[in-house]
């Protein structure tokens, strides 16, 4: 057996909290997913004024992020034609999702969970979800 | 043009909130998702030692509660072999859920919205389902 | 709760007949489909040459529209290698569609439901749909 | 952050040699999963003679266990009609699979991990799932 280190529900609100703060004072409303480290949902919110097709998507991103321990923007640069993992979207049924604004919660090193932002440009999403990871970290050092 | 009402994401937190209190009560951590009249999630949490996969069970019995504008127990009934809506099971693509736990909420008489409870027994998912629309109900007359 | 508004069975009539008329017209038979703006589909006709496979592309074309608040041509662009929204195809279980030819249907900058086009070149479903979209607007300002 | 136990590739390695014992004592021939207490694979063998078609039946059998914390044959009980996870068929996209073969692996009262067995007879890969269960539990008290 080994032992791991997951987000819990505390974890979960805390980041969630931090999103919708930054995408308030941005002004972008937004559906903020947060995930533990296997990718299944703790916490989720569709701010008011958000997409609501943007809903599974920020749940996916937060999926994508906490399964391949990157950035979604990073798997943005590698499934583009010619490189790598071209074709990427496809996997787990559909559900990677290869849009900026899926961000994975490291602690020490480890992925503990991720969050998945979604109904701004992908850099809004990206930014949001940064903003939120950031701040946890500099509360669980 | 026609007029609706929706819940938005301040009655979806009071919603969400009455549930995890009614869920605390029992000693029963569940999965909890509010979704507006279309079906479409606004917000979810997952209690601490409730089960990973009751994330998608809670969501899909608010979504069918929505869109059905029934109690998914009712449903059950319905499906049962020689019922008429045998089979159901398989509508909007596999996420129609025929197990307790599913409530919509109506106001005057329109479903504006729905919660879905999953990761206890169907009948305390219902329980603590229909304890929340009740509660929501009697503070928006 | 908010109130929102949405189109109702008369202005899908209205949508798709200012639609086929277009189509017949320029002599191109069409699928078309009218959704609300939550995306469920309102009316939908395969006029006499239209191709099968078309009807679920143009529901799934106004799915997108509504969703996403936007043409499905600037996703078709937004969507391409190296741009923002590279990979979007795989949302809402692969019904993003973002091929040109549905069209969000706006009433005071509010989105109130959508029009997909499909089974000529993305160009004229785009041209169909758009026409359709004016008519509308121009009759209800 | 909570810290939990999970079963790891040397824990998997040893279900799977005692399930694959136990099937050849039996002379019937199965696929083994192990996955882990988060659903997901961490080993699996097709042994000679078993259905290629049971390989994603014995995956699933052991993502239901791991989820459900019970045992796929006790669901086959709560899911028949007139009981209450009637329907429960469809959660997960479908992957819940309620024939006898999946048992969840528990140490000091927490699963960490189960087994899916595949391509006997329901009662035979139960049988094979629970000794491979129990004998991992008499060798990690």
């Amino acid at each position: 057996m080994k032992t791991i280190q997951r987000a819990d529900i505390d974890d979960a609100r805390t980041i969630l909290a931090a999103a919708r703060q930054a995408a308030t004072e941005m002004n972008v409303p937004v559906c903020i997913a947060i995930c533990d480290e296997a990718g299944d949902l703790i916490a989720f919110e569709r701010m008011e004024g958000a997409k609501a097709s943007s809903a599974e998507i920020a749940i996916d991103k937060a999926f994508t992020a906490a399964s391949t321990r990157k950035g979604t923007h990073e798997l943005a640069n590698a499934a583009q034609p010619g490189q790598p993992a071209y074709g990427v979207w496809t996997a787990a049924n559909g559900r990677f999702m290869i849009i900026a604004g899926g961000i994975p919660i490291f602690h020490a090193d480890t992925v503990i969970g991720a969050i998945g932002v979604s109904s701004g440009t992908p850099d809004q999403d990206r930014e949001i979800a940064q903003t939120a990871a950031r701040e946890w970290a500099a509360q669980n050092p």
